[in-house]
């Protein structure tokens, strides 16, 4: 018998969160979702925190109770009546759990939040539109009765984008406007309603022959973390980019033009694959996170679906800097581009040589013997797409140069394990905050000559917490240079605590040469640091096109972009309530 | 003795134009800068305009007067002492010459103008700034003076890009503001002024080892046929595309960050590789034409200059239509993008074939016994770049793509021959004009669904024009369409007919699916369009940015963009003289 010898596990939820808890509103993805850490988290997680497994005997708050929202109601009886009576009544909710649900994202602070029963920024009123006549309607109604205007796209933001921090109507897109409305196999484009979700666009692409009458399958080449809970509406209007932005290119590469709903009208983009034609309105109107309107529908590329060329590699080098050097010379070298590339920073790389058991096995020893040490050596893993000849170019090309900088082979082995849970890590986040452990994440643009100042300056103020993990990857590549996202893990379950800390590793950003945001978006977190970060002409344009489509201020208002930054400011001091 | 065999020749001009004169303003490049038609051009020209060697024994109107300026000067002695004192007097001027040359671009109605010893719109006073500090004192001044502010860079606008139709002063960007400002390797970007011209910034970046210390040699990337004479700067603010873009990418794809000096003040943009902070300000200045703002620094993406890897192809197909479908399929293939192609419909192969003297040949004989008949077949050439085995790839691809689609190969000595030709053929236009005929085009972006459409649209409208020549290439792709560019040759020389004609291509273009422009850009001539082509809503916010830029309305007024287009409506008339 062994169960003298087995050694104690926490006792992770399993189950799915009840009804109308705050759990069922901050919870990672699909309810009856699960990703638990392994034993070797588990151990690591004890050994970095100075922790005992008494620690993880019982839970802190898990926000198990049902919501309750007792904010006020700023909207009039006459006003819901002119929403029911409009987009039907059906379509119209004012009970708690959606008053709360739909004006919360992902960020780790609303989780904290949420555990302690504080509801943030709640909607007044929830809305689903039927389509782009009911959103026009709704748009030109809160405009003339002044009522903020927010939009839920897939709930996936993780810096406040969603928070209806006046107050107003939620916009919800997924409940119907999740539709296809073209199919362009001629032109390789798709027409979407902003509320479809990513596996089932997805899956749309690759069922194309069945689905939609094509002559192939497709795919849409946007593969975010999020993806299984995002939508792609948010994509568009955040900016966001997947974890094969390197061949696909960006969301805003892909977006061929757009039609959104705004209180100065409705305005549908030019569909062309080029012009010159004065300033594209396209551009002006992507990554405008609902301020300038609502997205009611976009064109997108499509790519061919061609899983059987993919070629996965993976790489052990003995320096961070080495590892940056073939990055660069890899994405400068014009032979095309990986799809996914990705290069942890030596602490990174020790923690997952340690998940994967390899910290202290034979093949540790090896690449110990080889030059390739803890804390100095960094993984690089990926893989290429495209037509055979292509992938196999790239392929044979990033082989080479990755050699050429000092890097052993590990065989495309590590890349499968990453496919495999790429979108599932996210789940780890509520069994760590069970215990009172905080991990969140940050990210930021940045050039190739700032990115070791960045790197070691953000690492540097995290560091300085102590027991606190930081965990940098580089995941987006381009010629002039890449993105650094840092995961964060310590005890802390405080929220002002935590807040003093997160605001700090944004200050620390934008001191170092990074970018505010690589491909997060702004939300109504970060706003507070637009000024600084764009300059006052540049956020002076913002606003005009603001004060173009939006003279009411109702869509989104409250500190998005950091358009309407004068209501946040208060905010900003650690422990405000509404 | 062969005397009596030879043909008649029409004395093509030899001699630069003096200086002073019309012809000096108008001659497209170098002074002593010349391509004549050959025997076979001109016997075609003879053949289809019902012409005979007697219409070219005597020049039209040739420009070879001194240009006259008596175009009342709008600006005060005292606002000139101004502008001597600020940016010194040897670099302010006010002679009739620079007041015409410097408010001329090269459209062929200007051209015709010009001959007839029309001035249009002149300049009151030419300025060279020599710094951004002098351009932003001369801005500021300007904006309270309210004098209008135009911009010249190349001087090679196709649409009245430069025209000063409101008087004021012109900026001569090439004059001091030419030079490299910073050059980074790590990050393959560099700075430059805007009015450094293209064969100096090429020659720079081919020589980076020498010139700028640099580990390699690099090239820009954009050569668009006007590349000898346009500037850095001009290519940026028109939404330009080179001849290699399907490679390189459209301007727009090449620049990081920008610096405009508006009267709103100066705005650099951020300089991240990607960044999610909201709307770009770079996409929204990029295409602005001098209605915002005064470009004043630009730092783009450098590639690496390899013309050893470059491959050329050139086929024959039985059609267009099975040419564009070859070409559709090349640009969705995913396998990389050819640098330069070209594809020609049947009118322009068949007069490529008369000039190139395969008309009538044995290979004639040939092609036309395999299938590729006059009147049907088209030409399609082109050469990849890049790395040597993404070269090669692409080029393997291209090969099999074109075969499958019909396509014979023809090696690859018909591009070389377009290669060694590719800057020279604008020259041809003055000795056209010398002799009555014009020549001019028009171009457009277009998707692939609409592509026949237009073609057929626009052909239409100009064949039914008795005896005129219209041949259409596509010369930029993209995976969701490409570019149509129409040449039209007739014998016309009465301005206000050619007007009339030449608006009406424009008219056909938007009615028939494509866009305004693809990379010309829209100027003051085709701004009379933008309203019906982009809507209201897409112009309220070009108009809404030109109010916060420029309130007072002196950023390049009168038509540009059809920003201010009443002005410029009366203009429409034929026959039109200020």
């Amino acid at each position: 018998m062994f169960t003298s010898k087995k050694s104690f596990e926490p006792q992770w939820s399993e189950e799915p969160p009840r009804e109308g808890t705050y759990r069922a509103v901050f919870k990672w993805g699909a309810p009856d979702g699960f990703k638990h850490p392994n034993h070797r988290l588990y151990a690591m997680l004890k050994e970095k925190f100075n922790m005992t497994d008494d620690d993880f005997r019982e839970k802190r708050k898990t926000g198990d109770e049902p919501v309750v929202c007792d904010a006020p109601v700023r909207i009039s009886q006459d006003q819901v009546g002119w929403f029911k009576n409009t987009i039907g009544a059906e379509n119209v909710h004012a009970d708690d759990f959606s008053r709360v649900k739909y004006a919360s994202g992902k960020t780790l602070e609303e989780a904290m939040m949420l555990r302690n029963g504080i509801n943030g920024d709640t909607a007044d009123l929830v809305l689903h539109p039927r389509d782009k006549e009911d959103v026009k309607a709704i748009v030109d109604y809160c405009n003339t009765e002044k009522i903020p205007v927010y939009v839920y796209g897939g709930g996936s933001s993780v810096n406040f984008g969603v928070r209806c921090v006046k107050g107003g109507v939620v916009l919800v897109m997924g409940t119907y406007m999740n539709r296809i409305l073209e199919f362009n196999e001629t032109n390789g484009t798709i027409t979407v309603e902003p509320g479809m979700m990513g596996p089932e666009y997805e899956q749309i692409l690759n069922d194309a022959p069945e689905r939609l009458g094509a002559k192939r399958s497709y795919t849409c080449g946007h593969f975010p973390q999020s993806f299984e809970y995002s939508s792609v509406g948010g994509w568009i209007v955040t900016l966001g980019s997947g974890q094969q932005s390197s061949y696909y290119g960006d969301m805003k590469d892909i977006v061929v033009s757009q039609e959104y709903v705004t209180p100065a009208g409705t305005i549908r983009t030019l569909n062309y694959p080029s012009t010159a034609t004065g300033p594209k309105v396209s551009d002006i109107m992507i990554g405008s996170e609902g301020a300038y309107g609502v997205l009611v529908s976009a064109t997108l590329k499509i790519f061919r679906y061609t899983p059987g060329t993919r070629k996965r590699f993976a790489f052990i080098f003995p320096s961070w800097e080495s590892t940056v050097d073939a990055a660069r010379e890899i994405f400068q070298g014009e032979f095309g581009t990986p799809s996914v590339f990705r290069i942890s920073d030596p602490e990174e790389t020790d923690v997952a040589l340690k998940l994967y058991g390899v910290e202290g096995s034979p093949f540790d020893k090896i690449m110990d013997f080889k030059g390739y040490r803890p804390r100095e050596r960094c993984l690089c893993i990926g893989h290429t797409e495209g037509e055979r000849g292509y992938s196999k170019n790239v392929y044979a090309n990033v082989k080479r140069i990755c050699k050429q900088y000092g890097g052993m082979s590990l065989t495309g082995y590590p890349v499968k394990q990453w496919e495999h849970g790429r979108f599932a890590d996210p789940y780890m986040r509520e069994d760590l905050n069970d215990y009172g452990i905080m991990i969140d994440t940050l990210e930021s643009g940045v050039s190739w000559d700032a990115l070791h100042r960045l790197h070691q300056g953000v690492r540097e103020y995290i560091k300085a917490r102590p027991n606190t993990i930081c965990m940098t990857h580089a995941s987006h590549f381009y010629p002039q240079g890449t993105n650094l996202y840092f995961i964060f893990i310590g005890k802390m379950d405080e929220l002002d605590q935590f807040r003093i800390f997160h605001r700090g590793v944004i200050d620390r950003i934008v001191a170092h040469g990074g970018s505010l945001s690589h491909h997060h978006g702004v939300g109504k977190m970060i706003g507070p640091w637009m000024d600084a970060h764009l300059g006052k002409e540049q956020m002076g344009v913002l606003r005009a096109l603001k004060k173009h489509f939006d003279p009411n201020n109702i869509m989104n208002p409250g500190g998005s972009l950091g358009l309407d930054l004068a209501d946040w400011e208060k905010r900003k001091a650690p422990g405000h309530r509404r």
